[in-house]
């Protein structure tokens, strides 16, 4: 472990940059910079085995301590300045730096190396005793707290008393100021020197009292205690719950990079910023940033002073660094030129001017705006610093959704009301209603307006479609709110569990959390309050927010083309109506993967046949509604053929059990009773007998086939007669009639049989016939065990992830929302199963349904609607296993298309694709 | 093909008769009766795949036709007589012959060769005119009737006139009778010859009115329509659903026989019987039949005169054929002999006496109730003619339900109402009560109850425990109801779906079906009328009938300790009380495979606590109604340990959703309300939001531990401080503890934690520690595909077959009632995933984890505790993969023990029986 301990400076670094892994991201950065022979200060990184040693141990191995050692001693040469020299002392920070960044996660010292007598001189070297005392007094409150573990409270007291006594001399009324008033008046920079050298006096006895001890004045003594600090903090809460979030290893851990100071709070010549080599929000090719004269970097985070533009402004005085300091800014400029350059990506940069010389303090891959990662790599690979795959490999697709989406002004206050799950991306305002005929009739009013319910269900599609956004109380991301929601491309927060909806009383009760939990407050609002739903984020806001609207540039455009040239999976849309087939297009779909027959059947004048089908006592009577039916759903495939001319469409045949089609209401009940000459008391009694106990593994999909064949025979009557109509116009069709909840290879040969059987009668009758494909869908574990079996009828199969989630995983996404959440949290499944696939559990499913199907037929089509269809890791996941497309709602359409192209990129196009699609 | 027909005859056969699959059953017999030198009427079998090739192209193949004609010749020179020769005529039977039994179900032609010359030679030759015209009016409508198709009709009117005018002779007066009193009065052999002459006559007249043809006179074309008819019978509908129900292939196809014909009705010296090697009821070993003199097979089936018993009576006069015919008795004990020394096996054979001589017409293994088996099996092994492995095979384990439980008086008469599952064997009858309280009330008044309820709950247990035998409306095979009465051994029929139950009227209507399934009328029973269940058969009956009680007999243990001997599976029971466990113990169990914990919490003092607990507000409130729980779990598990000693006891954490326990009529909810303190509309609120819409898939198993660890620790508790307990009292007791649901790796480490936790908790207050171990259930589909990382934690796996088969086939046994049945009858599934194991897709996830189980941990524990663990076809595959255990309901325990004996004997010994058990 000698080799833990890297140094920079004076041109050379021993570290690889390469090895991000070792150094962490902070000290490949330097290492970088000083092997280009920027100007960064030396210094030496500690490597992230020692911290994994650390943490076992709780010690520093006794070899890198000497490695340490005698790096400290070399940094003391190049510097010609010694720790704890009066005359030329050396000052040095200590600072974190993971493999990944976690900003702000992990704890930095700043000025170690500071005593009595290096304070002296500093003061005397620097002929500037304030400096010197404020830069003393902040190290020991920052050592004290980082590295001896008490608490920031008495340092803040003793400081808000020091402001005081300045305060009192200017004849301000300190007793009628709280402490952020006084620190506004009294800043720090208005403490003067001796009033700084009481604090530190002050601090070094707080520290006394609170540990018993000296605060250590031996320089090396500090950096020993400073780097376990940093070692400490990679386990410190809030780094563990960072690293839980954005799922880094716990066994990575950090660096500890120690480097001479520079300073930037020497005077006006002197100055500390941070740039970034593109806009962040734009993208725009100019160098963009920040910085403060006569300050630390802090500042600048702090927010205290505001900062000031780097580049030449307009506006009189200009105040920025180019009009400032023309030399620092020309010379940083053509750093970020070099950097950009080099690494080949926008640079995010750490700067510091110490009495007119510029020195480098950080570079890292800039963080981007979504709109800014598109245009930003387009820009690049036209200026041909990247190729175009790689401007592809450069967005991530999950942003897209930003772009696609209107989103919240993030500059407009806001007043969060409660959190929820991110069901549907996009924002909105609006005032709140309970029910899906009031939205309708509020929204036909041109009121917006926001639907809240406990959940949704397919009676509620047309105030869904009225509202500008949906809140649920219950529902998780594949709950029906949620599904519908993202297929109309509308914002809709879901499974909002502080949220209490009361129908009777039309009001909605929130309740308001502490940290721990523990609810301490509640906030009615009754129907027509307004509030703002962000699907984006999950946050329910109250009154409204205002938005800004999606805009799609002209990169974004040639991003996809590209795109586009890269993929090898088609990427379809789930779209059930014509409207839902011209959008998917729109974005791009290359067919339609899943058509839910069951929507088509919700409409006020057909819901009505579809009952009288489901209540019949016998088959004849289930074919006189379904004779009823046959023109809607005719007319339904008449559309969408249109839409789709030339591309595929996968129609699924009736899925949903039959209670759902049922009346709830006692008046829908009378309703049918009249209309069917049937008496109320049986009508309720034969929807009882319907109801089922786990109705998602009831009697559903091809199930109802095989108890009544006449529905599944209508729907293929319609489908086969709206292709021969839409044919006739000369449009190319192409239908693929698709099987649900299929567990044997028997359910699909008597489904084949009743499709020949009517396609027969069919295309007798008309004379003429139109080619279309037969398949089934792939959602339940024993069909993915068998499919060797189906593939002998099927001639496709489509992987409904979705349910092949619930029962492989036996979760019920409609009621997972209980304990789901707490399963993710505590890291027993890595993310939400109905978000992203299972892909140990789940994918090994359909992994090897994939290759039992082919082994059966080798050009066996492979699919995927389900909702992970949409979600970038599940598309690489089925790349990689070789499928043909995947499909997804209209809206991620784009989102889809990037990451299969990215997919195919990293599989070097060497899977995925296989069969026609 | 050519080889497609087999002459046997004058002690020799052509057919090999081990090739049964080419002869069938009957012409194996023939060819091997003949071949040992037995009276055999010769003849000649045509093969099976004859008949499979007549399927294909109804027509028998031309170069079997010749191989036909030679028989014929062959036939014709052995007897010294012809086909249509006056003088020397030779008559044949022509009849079917399967590869399995399927008796009746296919059809038999006799004395073919008949035509009027034939008929008058063989009056002339037997001096018997009537016994000529008989047998020929016979022939004509059996042939008419079975080869051209016409109905039997015209035919029995003709005949019916007949007798009338006989009747009208001695002076009956027949229009005060109907078709069967006349019969009666004047049975067939009380027409006289010149009346059946006339007969003929008519007969003929029929035929060529209903077929525009002359009745064939040439025997050859009788023997080719009538071959052509026996094939053609393979494919009558009550043949194929026949083959349905007992699962034989329908491409085995039926073989054909044609033999010379022996007479039994030429006079007092001729006579016809059948007879068992064995009393087929009891298995005692004597010579077993009936016969009757001057009579054809037929009569003896018919049941219009009454049989005479074969061996000697002690009633008089006597007519045992022992008395009447001593040579043709002793030739036939003497052929009974060799034949069960030859087969090794009990005989049913059918024999005819002509004149004095005896013939030997069929000889098959003989059918017997489960009592002669058991019997029969050990007598044998005793004799020497098979060895005790044998013996054990020979028993069908299904069977022993009849020993185990009461059965109906096959004797009895019977309404039948109707029909449902039947779900747990026994009889019983007892006054309908329609709720839990009711049957307990009724019950301990000493009145004999059955419960009926639409569907039973945890609630109704008591009720269940009262009642005599259960019957509900809906529900499967795996029904809380079902599985809860096998577990007690009481009489249940399920999912009767022809009935209603309206608990308001305290009344039940049973819908009366006629044979297409339409319903005819309806019949109302109410609270204290008596009914029937018959849960070995699933039927529901009218009134009382008597039952006959269970014995075992001592050839039962015999047979049972011979099994033990040749098994490698261990058997265990699942049982979830000191009585259960007791019982488990009594019937031989091994060990308990399943004690399910949530079934303590439902009586009376312990739900309370219970709904405190899942209606607590914080993990505070939880433990306070834990540790009243504490106790009562702690004695159940004293118990139950006591009970089990030297054994191991699985013992399942909470497995249900928390909303099985929470109240549901006002009642209870007011009661909660006060001893909580917490409102009833709050409750009612919580008690909602509990709700779920697919429990099954739900908050449950594990996941409630996730999120409330309270619940495990506090049973893990209670089973330690037991096993300390009863341990201390200086019995052997081996704890193992099962946690439900587990998906993840995850899951089982925190679990594994909770348990470290208690048990050093518990063993370092105690000062002492007792061995136990620590495992999981495999029953959702992704466990079975991780099991690999479940081994990791988990010390041993129990497959739970009922939950993996309903995730695995996305099936809920509580609703699959509306369509499984369906998918059976049709064939789609060959039986009921939830009594017989889905090898092929759920097996195949057994098969998948254990093999993962073993690859981590290779001394693995694996067992099965679905109710699977109890069916003999399953049990054969948990052998064949070499399972350790497996567990079913205590009153299963011996079958299970039974099958996986057969299953380690058919398997060689090789597998099974891996690891301890």
């Amino acid at each position: 472990m000698a080799e833990s301990v890297y140094f920079f400076g004076e041109g050379r670094a021993e570290g690889d940059p390469k090895r991000r892994d070792l150094l962490g991201g902070k000290g490949a950065g330097l290492a970088e910079m000083t092997a280009l022979g920027l100007p960064v200060p030396p210094g030496f990184t500690i490597a992230t085995d020692v911290c994994t040693a650390f943490a076992r141990s709780a010690a520093i191995p006794p070899q890198v301590q000497q490695a340490i050692a005698a790096a400290v001693t070399r940094l003391e040469k190049t510097m010609g300045a010694r720790l704890g020299d009066h005359a030329a002392p050396l000052l040095v920070s200590v600072r974190s730096g993971a493999r990944a960044s976690m900003p702000g996660m992990m704890d930095t010292i700043l000025n170690l190396g500071l005593n009595d007598a290096v304070a002296e001189g500093l003061a005397a070297q620097t002929k500037n005793p304030r400096f010197a005392f404020d830069a003393y007094r902040r190290f020991i409150a920052m050592h004290a707290c980082i590295a001896l573990g008490l608490s920031k409270d008495p340092f803040d007291r003793s400081l808000e008393e020091a402001r005081a006594k300045v305060a009192a001399v200017r004849g301000i009324d300190r007793s009628r100021l709280n402490a952020e008033e006084l620190k506004r008046l009294v800043p720090d920079s208005h403490i003067p020197a001796e009033e700084l050298r009481a604090l530190v006096t002050a601090f070094k006895a707080i520290v006394k009292k609170e540990t018993g001890r000296d605060f250590p004045s031996e320089p090396r003594e500090q950096l020993a205690q400073a780097i376990e600090a940093v070692f400490r903090s990679w386990n410190n809460q809030r780094a563990i719950v960072y690293r839980r979030m954005h799922e880094i290893p716990d066994d990575w851990g950090t660096a500890c990079n120690v480097q001479a100071m520079v300073f930037g709070n020497l005077g006006d010549t002197s100055a500390t910023g941070v740039a970034f080599t593109r806009d962040p929000s734009t993208g725009e090719r100019k160098l963009y940033g920040e910085w403060l004269p006569n300050a630390q970097g802090e500042d600048v985070v702090a927010g205290i002073r505001t900062p000031q533009p780097l580049r030449a402004a307009s506006r009189a005085p200009d105040d920025s660094l180019e009009a400032t300091m023309p030399e620092a800014f020309r010379e940083l400029a053509r750093i970020a030129s070099t950097l950009e350059k080099h690494f080949r990506d926008m640079q995010d940069l750490e700067f510091t001017i110490q009495a007119g010389k510029l020195y480098m303090l950080q570079c890292r891959t800039a963080k981007r705006a979504a709109r800014a990662a598109v245009r930003a790599a387009v820009d690049m690979a036209k200026e041909g610093l990247i190729g175009k795959e790689e401007a592809v490999l450069r967005v991530d697709p999950s942003g897209l959704d930003q772009l696609l989406h209107p989103t919240l002004d993030p500059t407009a206050p806001k007043r969060l009301l409660a959190r929820g799950l991110a069901a549907s991306p996009g924002a909105a305002s609006g005032h709140i209603v309970f029910n899906a005929d009031e939205a309708e009739r509020r929204a036909g009013q041109g009121k917006p307006v926001i639907l809240v319910r406990v959940e949704t269900s397919p009676e509620d599609i047309h105030g869904m479609k009225a509202a500008r956004g949906i809140l649920t109380a219950r529902g998780g991301m594949t709950s029906h709110a949620a599904v519908v929601a993202r297929g109309m491309g509308k914002p809709c927060v879901a499974g909002v569990s502080a949220v209490a909806v009361n129908y009777e009383s039309q009001t909605m009760t929130v309740s308001v959390y502490d940290e721990a939990g523990h609810p301490t407050d509640t906030v009615t609002l009754k129907k027509g309050d307004v509030i703002t739903v962000d699907g984006g984020s999950g946050h329910i806001y109250a009154g409204e927010v205002p938005t800004v609207s999606a805009a799609l540039s002209g990169e974004f455009g040639e991003l996809m083309s590209w795109a586009d040239a890269a993929r090898t999976m088609k990427v379809r849309a789930n779209a059930d109506t014509p409207l839902d087939a011209r959008t998917a297009r729109a974005f791009g779909a290359e067919g339609i993967g899943l058509c839910r027959t069951e929507h088509m059947f919700f409409e006020e004048e057909r819901i009505e046949a579809m009952r009288e089908m489901i209540l019949a006592d016998d088959s004849r009577g289930r074919a006189a509604a379904l004779a009823k039916l046959l023109p809607f759903q005719r007319e339904d495939f008449v559309g969408i053929f249109r839409e789709m001319r030339g591309l595929p469409v996968t129609v699924r045949l009736l899925d949903p059990p039959l209670h759902e089609f049922l009346p709830t209401e006692a008046k829908q009940l009378e309703q049918l009773s009249r209309t069917m000459g049937v008496s109320v008391p049986k009508l309720a009694q034969r929807t009882k007998d319907l109801h089922e106990y786990n109705p998602m593994l009831g009697h559903r999909g091809v199930r109802l086939a095989i108890t009544f064949p006449e529905i599944y025979a209508m729907q293929v009557r319609a489908i086969l007669e709206a292709a021969l109509q839409v044919g006739s116009e000369g449009t190319e069709v192409l239908p693929e009639i698709m099987i649900p909840l299929a567990i044997t290879r028997a359910e699909l040969e008597r489904m084949r049989a009743i499709v020949d059987e009517v396609s027969g009668e069919v295309f007798g009758l008309a004379g003429k016939s139109i080619a279309f494909s037969f398949g089934t869908m792939i959602e339940l574990p024993r069909a993915a065990l068998l499919a060797r079996e189906l593939a002998h009828p099927a001639e496709f199969f489509s992987f409904g992830t979705n349910d092949l989630t619930q029962a492989t995983m036996g979760l019920s996404r409609d009621d997972a929302g209980k304990f789901l959440p707490a399963y993710v949290e505590t890291g027993i499944l890595p993310r939400d199963p109905f978000v992203s696939l299972d892909q140990e559990g789940v994918g090994l499913l359909v992994e090897t349904a994939a290759a039992g199907g082919r082994e059966t037929r080798p050009g066996l089509k492979l699919g995927v609607c389900g909702e992970h269809g949409g979600d970038p890791p599940s598309i690489a996941f089925f790349q990689k296993i070789g499928l043909s497309y995947v499909s997804c709602s209209p809206f991620r359409v784009p989102i889809a298309r990037l990451a299969a192209s990215q997919a195919a990129l990293r599989a070097g196009g060497q899977r995925g694709g296989h069969g026609t699609a």
